[in-house]
């Protein structure tokens, strides 16, 4: 074999970064929602520079891109996402997959490793069409119905149409072939400040929190916001308002110790200045990787909105729509990230849950699956400012080849 | 001259209600919103029915519809507006326009009357645009400055682009001219409920309240939904739904016996269900009809959001976006309604303040104005429930027509 050999790079890492950044540029973040023409160009960088790393690359009839080897001996797969939330920061995603490359670009070409780091972008982690589909669809845990019923949250526009406009319908989705792989590793940015706080450069995650999601409706009377006298109203709005309120006053006392809820959406309908609200709507969301704290949570929910609807004017009602189930990290995964920081980070390393969902839930449900966080600065994230310190993705990246070097040599 | 006379045909009141509400039909109301194809055919219709009352008929360029008499003699103005509210009742709006023209057929063609009835169909009285830009423009309250800022509150489409796609751009808005008319008569739905629950058929109107609106705005940090910890967020939607509470605690302490306040939008900035609000902003209203009053409340809102931004973690502010007007109908028009009322209506009218804005309150500005209203079933208004019994929309409309004929002979 000629000496094609690759060592690691961080200079490259970052180069490759700041090419994804410069695809849907805004601000200092990109805006990238799933199937635009920034994701869609994304992809097309992914599959261009997967042939660099010895991998063959396409891309499936969802959008997930998949990079393989034909490569002999044990295979890692290892990736995350290349579309973003709306106006959002550059590393959620990108940097993951990037992580990927460098590390099938260097063991891929190294005689001295058995086996390949195989790579995926999975397409629309972020939501904008439905949960997970990508990698939901390369585990076999989303159906032609899933994908018929799939619409963009940001213009509903169907799943279908998308996929049409971006010449994907029709295309075979690949689906994962069971024993394959040893495993899946995904590297992240931390999203929150605890390894910032201190002063640790890798997150090594324990499980991923379950997300429970309901859409909690308010009933009143839609009337004329002059004519209608204070005292005769049926304010869908202002009931809203004080539920929201509500449970900021009363999960505290219910929660577990790193439980948090969000209302993220709030609705009124008509949604008109001088029209009383006659419905009201608002999507809220529970994470927890404790079970039995989600059920105390719900039962409060379910509890309040009868007393609301009992005492009046307005009724309430509180559908779950959507069911989390906490994910735990694969222990191997654990320990091979944690010996790979002592080896590239000076040991700075803590075990974490991660309080965000990723592809990696989806992944542990069909092969033992790891997770590893690279501090946020200031924790900020779902946001253009989102960032993370060049020497620590450096850091990140080199600790994310040597726990795949580590997974693949056991 | 020929006999041309017309008598007041309710039939014909109702059948013109009907030919309007099958424009734009939306379950048992209407859609038409200002300048929409539903809106523009109903101002098509009214233009072909205005030479029935002898009137020369023209749309201006602002959407207004005009319908001017030659008779000699004093002229009385009267009318109301055509568009509707998004999916809304069939009678705000139309019934006003009807009675005019009804008043117009009956009157102008009666050689025992002096003068004429004109007959106005103002351009969005609904607010689409902006406030009652259309009788603005016509009393010379509403610049080409004006014109150039308005944008349509559904799709932010600029007036100009509007009035250039139906036709309308470059055409002259007609003004009033001083001294032409001894005043202006609108009718209208009460839309509130208190003529039905005294048994009463028509309501003298005695003031239209003014309405305030404000913006206000809340400024927290957009955050993950998952990774941010409950004790270091700035919710700005949380901090909303608080205010939203405050104000309704607050408020009955400090109002007057009529005064009405409603928020009637909300938005939250992202609005996605896994992303921590980091702005909110509300539209809020207060009507009254006392400016002491509504000073005490301002005083109230501003003090709140002080306090509010003092604590933390979110910063409030608090910009008033529409200053109110109290406008008093004119008396002499007020006793034409009742003694019309004991003519038509066995007397059963009640004197009362609306707390409705109308056009009535612009017209008021610049010449003498009265408002008469009918009942309301259970005060519905702004939905497509909005009605009124036949036989009262009948009876409004003869009293109405002795109004205007009271009106002109003094």
């Amino acid at each position: 074999m000629p000496d094609t050999s690759s060592h690691f790079d961080g200079a490259r890492v970052l180069a490759d970064l700041h090419a994804l950044r410069n695809i849907g540029a805004y601000k200092s973040g990109v805006h990238k929602p799933t199937f635009s023409p920034a994701h869609m160009h994304s992809l097309q960088w992914l599959t261009e520079r997967l042939p660099e790393a010895g991998l063959g690359a396409e891309i499936d009839g969802i959008g997930n891109v998949l990079g393989t080897s034909t490569r002999p001996g044990p295979k890692l797969l290892a990736g995350s996402h290349l579309e973003s939330q709306n106006f959002a920061g550059w590393l959620d995603g990108p940097l993951g997959v990037v992580y990927a490359l460098e590390a099938a670009r260097v063991i891929n070409s190294d005689n001295n490793t058995n086996g390949a780091v195989e790579v995926a972008a999975w397409c629309d982690e972020e939501g904008h069409f439905g949960s997970f589909l990508g990698s939901r669809s390369y585990v076999g845990a989303a159906t032609e119905a899933d994908i018929d019923a799939a619409r963009d949250r940001n213009n509903d526009r169907s799943m279908r149409d998308a996929l049409r406009e971006v010449g994907l319908a029709g295309r075979a989705r690949v689906n994962y072939a069971p024993g394959r792989h040893i495993g899946y590793l995904e590297a992240h940015i931390e999203q929150g400040q605890t390894l910032e706080r201190g002063d640790l450069k890798i997150g090594v995650v324990t499980s991923i929190v379950g997300i429970w999601q309901y859409r909690i409706t308010f009933t009143g009377e839609q009337n004329h916001a002059g004519t209608t006298r204070m005292d005769l109203r049926k304010d869908a709005g202002l009931a809203l308002a004080r539920f929201c309120v509500g449970i900021d006053d009363g999960f505290p006392k219910l929660c577990g110790p790193r439980t948090v809820w969000t209302t993220g959406l709030i609705t009124l309908d008509p949604g008109a200045p001088s029209i009383i609200p006659g419905h009201a709507e608002m999507l809220f969301q529970i994470r927890d990787d404790d079970v039995g704290v989600i059920d105390r949570l719900e039962a409060r929910l379910r509890g309040m909105a009868a007393e609301v609807t009992a005492r009046g004017p307005c009724s309430v009602a509180v559908e779950r729509i959507r069911t989390g189930t906490p994910a735990l990290m694969d222990t191997a995964f654990q320990q091979a990230i944690e010996a790979a920081s002592v080896t590239c980070a000076g040991g700075k390393s803590l075990r974490m849950p991660s309080a965000a969902g990723h592809d990696a839930q989806v992944l542990s449900t069909v092969m033992p699956a790891g997770m590893l966080f690279v501090p946020s600065i200031g924790g900020i994230s779902h946001h253009w400012n989102e960032n993370t310190a060049d020497a620590d993705i450096v850091t990140g990246a080199e600790v994310f080849v040597e726990a795949c070097r580590r997974l693949l040599t056991r």
